[in-house]
This record gives structure tokens, C-alpha cells and sequence, in this order.
């Protein structure tokens, strides 16, 4: 079981996570990212791919050619939790 | 420019791509896909990938962990064409 992000972590978020946003209706957070074609934003797909597999944390995600969206949210938690903070700083480090 | 797919083309769809069904409001057809774990789920989109990235026709798909969806449309053509029908049967030969 993984506890709900605590207040102190929601506070921190738009300081740690400037790129993200909270999802309409939902505990969650998202992002939208733009490549120059398919392949970069593939390229990228594929690097949080692995990332997600080695958190063992895995993103809802959708792909148009150089468009990506990442909603990340923590199913057994009921909403936001440390893992979706942590999944989304490695995907911004995939980034600098 | 591509046309969009003629009668005779949507005719065979129910008969030649029997997972995919329209979606509604849309000239556009989609089909879910369902596996073990998200590393059967990713590999499977990594070929979906590559074959999308050979025809250069490219889906709009969606995962989450060992989901995918997939919608196929041709943008160039305003809707479905034989693009769709081609990748379509490309990524259920994935399947077999």
C-alpha cells in the first residue's frame, strides 16, 4: 500500500515540478511534451519506458506522431503519491 | 494527399479487420489490446513502432500498463483511407 502525496509534497510541487499540472477532477498530474517528429518522441517513449519499469511505477500515456502526454497517478494509493513525484523528476531529467 | 477509403474499402473492414470497430463520431477506427504486463504491453507497441514509422503512417494510441489502444485515421485524408487498412492488418499480423 502506498500513502497519498501529504500536504508537504503537494506544496513542493510546482517549485519541483513546474511542468506538470494537476488533472482536471483527478488526483493526478500531467504533462504534454513535443518532439520533432515520431521518432524523437518515440526515442523518449522508450527511455521512460524503462524508467517506469525499473520504478515499477507505470504512466497512463498517449503518443500522436510528435505529441506525448503523460498523466501519472498512483492506482493503489487512490491519487497522487511519492512515486508519481519521483516517476515524473526522472522523466524532466530525461529532458535537461 | 491520400484519398479517403471507398465504399468497397469499408465494405471489406467487418471481414478484413474484424478486432477494430468504428469510433464513434469520427472517420476512424479503433481496436484495444490487452497483455500479461506492461513489458508484453511495450513490446508489442515497440513493434507497432516500427511498423509505423516504415509504412510512415503513424497511430494514436494510448497505454496504460498492459492496455493499449489504438486509433488509426489518416489526417492527410480527413479520414480513414488504405493507410489505415494497411497498418491495421500489419499490427493484428503482429498478433498471429
Amino acid at each position: 500500500m502506498v500513502d497519498r502525496l501529504d500536504a508537504a509534497g503537494r506544496a513542493a510541487l510546482a517549485q519541483d515540478l513546474p511542468g506538470w499540472a494537476m488533472v482536471e477532477g483527478r488526483d493526478a498530474i500531467r504533462r504534454g511534451f513535443r518532439f520533432a517528429d515520431f521518432n524523437q518522441a518515440w526515442g523518449f517513449m522508450s527511455r521512460v519506458a524503462l524508467l517506469a519499469e525499473k520504478q515499477d511505477h507505470h504512466p497512463e500515456w498517449s503518443n500522436v506522431w510528435n505529441r506525448v502526454e503523460i498523466t501519472l497517478s498512483t492506482h493503489d494509493a487512490g491519487g497522487l503519491s511519492t512515486r508519481d513525484v519521483a516517476l515524473a523528476k526522472a522523466i524532466d531529467g530525461l529532458l535537461r
